[in-house]
């Protein structure tokens, strides 16, 4: 099938639709309404009837849309459809938090490598996984993994980010609060908990 | 000053505008280009100084943007220009990593109290914070605390949701990979981890 080009804000929002669909589908509903949708995931239903538009029709009036095909468009859309490798640098406590998550299954991801420089956490498993030290990034390459979460301090941040993209890794999920600067050709989204929590006051009421 | 009615699009992007100019300022710029804020940030200038317009004309051609000015203005359509004090529940591995986050003051927010049920940890101090029993939640009223950051197990999250919406508190950010159900009148944001690694394999590039 062939899409329109979809915009980029469509694109932000297909992961939430993507959740809300898996969940549904957890919960073994085979059709979704717009309307259901959206008191569900609290994104307007007229935006979430245009956002799908852009993919094609799934929709029967009345009826809704089938969950199942439509998680499958989405997770081809987003290039979910295939298992990837994920690799986890920063065994602190956050990382160690990411590394108990029990979430990325459903999307298809696989923490299979975790790195740290404390030679205290080097050798110790979480949750499977054997912390490995940090001077071992450059085998990514071989283990072909090319997505990555950073969850180092701030002053180590840009130096891991520069070794993970030399091992090939090409998209950076970064929980330093700090900028990272990359080669265009990879991605880097920041993910910063103080700024995530800036976005409430706005919608509380005042008093 | 009055506003036109801001997007919620523009509202989101608010923060991540707020948080460039507030290291650019750090850094001693006196004034940005859309320009050099687009570089910095990742964000088309064009949408920079479309999101800009809706709050009145602050850039100078040839000069761009006063930073001070416009971090104040931002702030004061987010509600960022008090002190919020902010309440944490569950000091696990996320919970002990976000009480260590130094990136709170920034936006004006004070975490200042923090809750768990596991009796090892209450009394503890983490990074000047004594976590206290998760029984007292129903004091936040008192102590005029009305946001707060969730980060128990999925089993415990919409229990303490609920006890938190009792004693008053208007906006939750939630890192438990559930929904939780509140009034109308109280704003939730779910932060699910591999959700926001979901938005990356679309941007990499075939290979």
């Amino acid at each position: 099938m062939r899409y329109r080009r979809i915009p980029n804000e469509t694109i932000r929002r297909l992961p939430i639709y993507l959740r809300g669909l898996l969940f549904s589908s957890e919960q073994g509903q085979q059709s979704i309404s717009s309307h259901d949708l959206s008191c569900f995931i609290r994104i307007n239903s007229w935006q979430i009837r245009k956002d799908f538009s852009y993919f094609g029709g799934f929709g029967t009036p009345g009826i809704g849309y089938n969950v199942e095909k439509l998680i499958k468009e989405i997770k081809r859309i987003l290039k979910l459809d295939v298992l990837r490798k994920v690799a986890l640098v920063g065994v602190g406590n956050l990382g160690s938090a990411i590394l108990a998550y029990p979430g990325f299954g459903m999307y298809g991801f696989d923490i299979a490598a975790a790195f740290d420089i404390n030679p205290k956490k080097v050798g110790r498993k979480i949750n499977n996984i054997v912390i490995e030290n940090a001077s071992r990034i450059p085998a990514l390459k071989k283990r072909k993994i090319n997505l990555a979460i950073v969850a180092v301090p701030r002053d180590a941040a840009q130096q891991i980010a520069s070794a993970l993209v030399k091992a090939g890794v090409k998209g950076i999920l970064n929980f330093s609060p700090c900028y990272i600067a990359v080669p265009k050709k990879v991605k880097v989204i920041t993910i910063d908990i103080a700024m995530d929590l800036a976005r409430l006051p706005y919608y509380m009421p005042a008093g």
